[in-house]
């Protein structure tokens, strides 16, 4: 990674997990949320920063230094607000490491038109329930 | 799996999107939901069993042939639900292969100690964010 800096957009399961986590790994995190009670949920050990704001206004974006990050990552609880920001981030901002986490499996071809990796939480459990009950065909040991 | 049919309590996102997976994929699939609206999320193709009630209701769990499943998947959106129905598959049914969806990775332990196997969205998404961002540290073309 050129830059090991990275802006979270959404702190709430997930962004904080993956805060605390990017944090423990020794990466500069910029968590951005426009509830700054959110910000509990961040581990003690979290060494990185937060702002409260919300981050379809450019100016709080400005203020997470959104330009200079290697990666920026979209977890809101609202869809159109991660294509949004997922989309500043890359058209605008030239990011060229952009993840945003859509609920909605059928909207990831509006993402994936715009160079946007996406993450489905339903999809990947889906796989992984899937993974779990093919162990047990052949592995009867619980 | 010696028995093919699978029991899916909840029927939101995941629950749907399982039930079409696991329907394609052949198997015997009934659905519980209490609020029969969830299951306009099921695909066209989708060939299981749907049946609107409270999974916590024992009459609901026997309509189900709960007892007669391979597998048990309880994918509320309330973890509580989910582990009650969970333990009640494993300790009163009997059925040795139950997964439980919990948004609160804390209480991953809860489970454990039934023998009851555990997916947490946010965990999934955390790892599956890092590695594509790891992909990205050795491989710039996006």
């Amino acid at each position: 990674m050129l830059k090991d800096n990275i802006v979270i957009v959404g702190c709430g399961r997930l962004g904080a997990n993956l805060a605390n986590a990017m944090s423990d790994d020794g990466k500069s995190v910029v968590v951005i949320d426009s509830n700054k009670e959110s910000f509990r949920k961040l581990s003690p050990s979290y060494g990185g920063l937060t702002i409260t704001g919300d981050a379809m206004e450019l100016s709080v974006l400005a203020e997470a230094e959104i330009e200079n990050a290697g990666a920026v990552v979209t977890v809101t609880n609202n869809d159109n607000t991660n294509i949004m920001v997922a989309q500043l981030a890359k058209e605008l901002f030239h990011i060229n490491e952009v993840v945003a986490r859509l609920y909605d499996p059928d909207r990831e071809c509006v993402y994936q038109e715009f160079g946007i990796r996406t993450i489905c939480p339903a999809v990947l459990s889906t796989k992984e329930i899937d993974k779990l009950l093919d162990v047990w065909d052949g592995d009867e040991a619980v």
